[in-house]
Order: C-alpha cells, then structure tokens, then sequence
C-alpha cells in the first residue's frame, strides 16, 4: 500500500497560510513515491503516443496516395461503430469517461479504466484517419496515456486521492507526448479538469510524467511537425487591441465549433437509434461531400490536416477554409469517428487567423500562430496551457500575442467545452 | 454605477458544465466596461513602476559612487520608521494589507486603500536602496499599482466583486511593469492570492492591465536587465533529475528565507517595543556587518544587486554568496526596510544555482536562470507566474528546465510564504 498523501482535501477550504503543518521529509517520501510511477506512466503514454504517430503518419500516406478510399469512408465508420458497439460500451465515454472518473465522489476499489479503451481508440482512431475523417489525435493520447496508467492503481493498491494523481499524470503525459509540449501538457492535466480554475493538487508529478512521456516518444524516433511564426511585431497598443480583437472572434468560433458538433451529435442519436449506424451516416455526408464538391478542393481538410496548417504560417489561404474545416469536422467527430478535436481546431484557428490578417493590422504568420492555440484555448477552456503551448512551439514573443489571444478566447467561449464532463470551477464573468 | 458582472460566486460550486446561462453580448459589454479601466490602471502602474526603476537606478548611482554612505542606514531606518509610525500606520502591511481587501468578505463602501501608500512607499523603498539595504522593489510596484488602482472605485461607484478585479489588476499591472513580463504578471495578480489554488475571475481585465502597464513603463524610455542563459542543452533524463534536485533544494532555500526573516520580525517586534527604532537596529546591524567585512567583499550584497545576479549568468561566483545575500535580505525587510523580497530572492536563486553547478550536471548559466524564478516561486507559491517569467526572460528553452525547477520549489518550499495573507487554496501533498 503506498503512502497517502498527508492532506488532499476535496473542497479547498481557504485559511491562513500559516497555519498548516508541513515537513520537507514527508515531501521526499511524497517525491520518491511519485518518480518511479511517473516514469512507468511517462514510458507508457509517450511509447503509445509514438505508436499513434507513426500510425497516422502511415495512415495520411496511404490516403494521400490513394484519395478513391475516403469511398470506403462509410464502411470505416460501420466498422468503428460495430467495433464500439460490441466491444467497447464501457470506454464509449472517452475523454469525459476519464474526466468523470478524476471527479468521482466515491471510489468504487474495482473501477479501473478498462485496457481495452487503448487498443479500440488507436484502432478507430486509425480507421478514422485512413478512410478520409476530419479528426484529430490528442483524444487518442489522453485516453490511450490514462487507461494505461490507471492499470497501475489495483496492483498498487491506490486510493482515490492517489488514482486521481495517476488519471491527471496520465492526461499530462498523453497531451505532452502527442504534440512534443511538456509545459502545456502538464498544465493541460491539472486545467481541463474545471473551467475557470486550477488547482495545484498533482502539479509535481504531473510535470515529471509530462517530460518523460515528451522525451520518451522522441526516444521512438518520433519527431513533431515544426510551425515558425516568421515576424512578431513589437508590443503595441495597436498590436494588444488587435490581439483582443483576434481573441474575441476566436472564442466565438470555439463557440461555434462545440455547439455544432454537440447538435450534430444529438440529432444523430435522435434519428439514428442503433449507435453504430452513426459513423456510416457520417462517413456518407463527409464522402459526399468530398467527391461532390472534388477531391482536389477539398483532401486538405480530410485527417489531421497538417500540411494546411503549416501553409497557414507561410502563405495567404482561402479566407474560407476555416469554416470548411468546421464543417467536415464536426460532421466526423459529431457523428461517432474517432480521434479528438484538438489538431481540426488548431486547423481552424490557424487557417482562420491567416484570414484575419485581411482585417487585422498583424503578420498572417502570427494571426496563424495565434488562432492556432486561442481557438483551442475557447473550446477546451484551457487558456494557459495554450500559452504555454505557444510559447513551446512558437516562442516567447509570439506567446505574448497568443496568450492575450488565449485569453479573451476563453472568455468568449461559453460554458461548454467540447468536455462536457468538464466543471465549471468558477463562472466566466 | 458600473454593470455588475452577471455571476461571480464567492465559493465556486463545482456543477456540470452545460447549465449555466451565458451570451456573448453581454460579455462585449463586460470587455468594453474594463477595457478603459484597464488602461487607466495600466498607465498608473506603469508610470509608477517607471519613477519607481529611475528612481532606484540613481540610489544605487549615488550610493555606489559614496559607498560611506551606507554609515548613515540607521538613520535612514529611523526616517522609514518615524515616516510610516506617524504618516503612514494604516498601509504598513503592504502587500499583505493589498491581499486582505481582495479577500475581505465584507465590504466596507469607504474602504479604499489610502492614496498615501503610494508616496510612502517609494519614498521608503527610495532610503533602503540609497543607504544600502538589501531589498528588492516588486512590494513597491503592487503596492502602487494596487492603491493607485483601488483610487478608481469610489468615482466609478464600484461594488466588492469589481473592486476586488481593480485590486487584481493593479498587481498584475504593477509586476509586470516593473520585471517587464506581462504574461507573467497577468498570472502573478491571480496565483498570489491562494496557494495552490488559481481562480481565473479577472483574467481577462488582468491580462489587459498587464500590457498596457508593461507598455507604459518602456514608454517612459525606462528599459529592464537583460539576462542571458548562454546554453540550453537538449531536455534529457539526466536534465530531468538535475532540475527536480534543484527545484528541490531551491524550494527548501526559499523556507529557510521565508522562515528567517519571519523571525527576525517576530525578534524586532518582542525586544524593540517602538516600531521606528526597529529599522534603525537593522540599519546598525547591516552596516556593521558591511563595514566589519569590508566594503570591498559586502557592497554586491547591497540593494537591488543586479550586477552580481547579471554575473551568476556568466562568471563562476563564489558559492557561499547566496547565503550572505539571505542574511543581508533578511536583516534588512525583517527589521522593518521597505522595498520587496523579490529581487534579493532572484539573486539568491541565481548566484546559489551558479554554486550548485559544482554539484549538478547543467551549464551554470542555465542553472542560474533557474534559480533566479524557483526561489522566488517557492517563497511566493506563484510557479506558474515564475515559470512564465523564465519563458519572458530567458526563452522557451530555458523556460522548461524553470518551469519543472519552479515546481519542485514550490512544493517544497512550505505553506508559509513571503506573503503572510496568503491564503491556501490547496494544501501541498
């Protein structure tokens, strides 16, 4: 049985500082304790985030070089939904499944998150990708990185207090792995978790398994896309009213971008009653709409969509392409694929801020850069992990532009995230 | 009357995140309402973050050109002392008197921080740093930028939940003026009130005050040190351990710092009944330690010491520095000087990071920057703000090996910090 944490009180009641006793020694115990399960964890979602790389590396290939199977898009999304309905009911949930299991008020001792949520959601995660979806992955690394740690909580016979650390380092080490962003990934874990609030409970160990799960997937041979955010203006008032502005218009797209897969979501469940029926009704809208409107138009919004986001920092794109993005991808995700939503919205911030640049007086690169973590930032109310997102992929002066972004994003956002079984821990005002 | 924000709950109330009311426009409003608030906190804090760096650059001209001077510290004492026993007992507490309004529970309608807080403290800050005492200058910058802003409520009619936004953003605008980190001083507003624990009411407000506060000081032409960490090397697990160790024993550093001139306090206030000779003891005692020693070996230990903490970025220093940095810091605001603890502790953290680089297997540049933000993170249980400091400061590179040495201080650093109202959100595990 491993040492329980000395004080991890659900509801923080606020008191004076000094009145609280504390000891370096128990913290050493406390330090010692975590390192070794925060590397087993670091090692598992960092090698399945690898795993997951490479896989959708091969999978975009393979698309790309043959566009006729995004013919096959319905049939994969029967697939999915059959794999699911037969075998995976109880990881059905995905990232809330998880976010509600670190809530849980009562611990029931045998819940552990299913193995199976890591082989189905790689799996259909592939599908998706390979037959043309609009998906992402970071759903993919959360899910795969906190399954595979919550293995560890029956032999090690955990409570709830220390499952809870495990489930956030999973979370931490998952988004870190899957987009080479330790500091973000470690904030990710602790902030998702409720809107408008952050509590520091497991911040230690989640960043340990943050930096190993990173370094672990890059030991793979696992690299990330590079974006360069080629000119960054001085702070201006010109530049910090602009920077609002963007913000503000980016919130209202996150905005967008949950309400219409949420509504995609219950009008499928409303007029579709057998579940796996979903995706193959999906996978029709989306490859129709595909061959209707050409191939040739529209490849670059199928998958994850990276060579469009990296046009976004170099080149001016069709003012539209943000909206068509939505599109195809609330229709994939809303319907029951399989992925995440995270890269789709870095794809609509990115291409929506290139567009801004018409409007805005900034460089289309740094609108990009921008956009690309602050509309993220809005639908997962995540703002300062999308700082520091920023900052790790695009560096410190285009931080300063994307945090306000990021900001203002989450304020205009709402209430509802694309995680519903998010809190709100304090109501935006 | 100013709009009342249209939800702001004392104790969040964790609920699920699809019940709640919310509607962009009223949220315009709510933008539109403190944008102009945010910038006319931001030009106070900013002007007086910028008298506030001219004035302590000419204090240290004149004492470094007249090195005697440091003789007359227990007079100076005793004019701090006499000045706040006489003029200035209802803003002594400072900082702590700035994070009591923000969490008073009961409005008083009359209660503004008195407009004296702002002359008595620079003047005070102003004598500590001219006769050479060892303090630092973010105390100052909150406490002007915090009353200045507080001078806004009563004209604009404002009720508790708005007052307590103002309160934030002024020390929000006030840190990041006078450090030159907007994004860490946005978090800084927020992360300072709770240990533990981050609320992101008034992020939005904060984050505008911030940069415009930031923008006003470099418009008065007053520019920041530069610190450069001359050599990054790839993050790797040998990198990893090295940073939690430091972390760690910057983390118990800060405890030691924060418990030392605790009692010191505690000392002066039990054998020197009238306050006003307690500065001047302290005078007594830090100048004939600076004379005893010789001025020659105790003069980088003065004031602000920026010059020495530039050198722990690029020179071997001796390694017993940091320890006689404590000692003069301690003495000196323990006994009643006026200034802050901030900068001593980035020269604590900085010079004990170049020693630790006998012991540790990174660049001592490197560890120096991690010092400089973990030291500070622990004594102020602030490690996201310090974290985005290093990134503002140092760069990204840099940033992530402080943001996991933050971390560590911080939890290692004890549930009293520098800030003794202080609340504690979350207790540390």
């Amino acid at each position: 049985m491993l040492k329980t944490p000395p004080h991890t009180p659900e509801t923080p009641e606020p008191s004076k500082a000094s009145g609280t006793t504390f000891g370096p020694l128990p913290l050493l115990f406390y330090l010692l304790q975590w390192l070794p399960i925060a590397a087993v964890v670091g090692i598992f979602a960092g090698s399945a985030s690898a795993l997951l790389l490479v896989s959708l590396a091969k999978a975009t290939e393979i698309r790309e070089g043959h566009i006729w199977i995004v013919a096959l898009l319905p049939l994969a999304g029967l697939a999915v939904g059959v794999l699911y309905w037969y075998t995976g009911r109880s990881v059905e949930a995905g990232n809330n499944l998880i976010l509600e299991e670190v809530h849980a008020e009562v611990e029931n001792p045998d819940a552990v998150i299913p193995f199976r949520m890591t082989p189905l959601i790689l799996i259909g995660t592939f599908l998706t990708h390979l037959f043309g979806g609009s998906a992402g992955r970071e759903g993919t690394a959360i899910q795969t990185g906190a399954s595979l740690a919550d293995q560890l909580c029956r032999p090690l016979r955990m409570d709830r207090a220390q499952r809870r650390i495990v489930l956030m380092m999973g979370i931490s080490a998952g988004f870190a792995s899957v987009f080479g962003t330790p500091l973000a990934g470690t904030v990710f874990g602790l902030e998702v978790l409720a809107l408008g609030a952050l509590s520091y409970e497991a911040i230690a160990p989640c960043v340990i398994a943050a930096f190993i799960g990173e370094m672990v997937t890059r030991a793979w041979g696992v690299t990330h896309t590079v974006y360069i955010v080629e000119r960054v203006p001085n702070m201006s008032l010109r530049g910090l009213l602009s920077a609002i502005a963007a913000g503000v218009l980016f919130g209202l797209m996150a905005m967008t971008f949950t309400k219409l897969t949420h509504a995609i979501k219950r009008m499928a469940a409303r007029h579709i009653p057998w579940p796996p029926l979903r995706p193959f009704a999906g996978g029709v809208i989306v490859a129709a709409a595909v061959f209707a409107i050409g191939t040739d138009h529209t490849r670059r919004f199928l998958g994850l969509g990276v060579p469009e986001i990296v046009d976004a920092f170099h080149k001016i794109l069709p003012p539209y392409d943000f909206a068509a993005k939505t599109l195809f991808t609330s229709a994939t995700l809303g319907m029951g694929f399989k992925g995440g939503e995270v890269t789709p919205l870095f794809f609509i911030g990115a291409t929506m801020g290139n567009a801004l640049s018409h409007l805005l007086p900034l460089p289309p690169s740094l609108l990009a850069g921008m956009g690309f973590v602050a509309v993220f930032a809005g639908a997962a109310n995540t703002p300062i992990a999308s700082t520091l997102m920023a900052i790790e992929l695009f560096g410190a002066e285009a931080g300063a532009y994307a945090g306000i972004a990021c900001i203002l994003s989450y304020l205009f956002s709402g209430h509802s995230g694309i995680y519903t079984a998010q809190r709100i821990g304090r109501a935006k005002d």
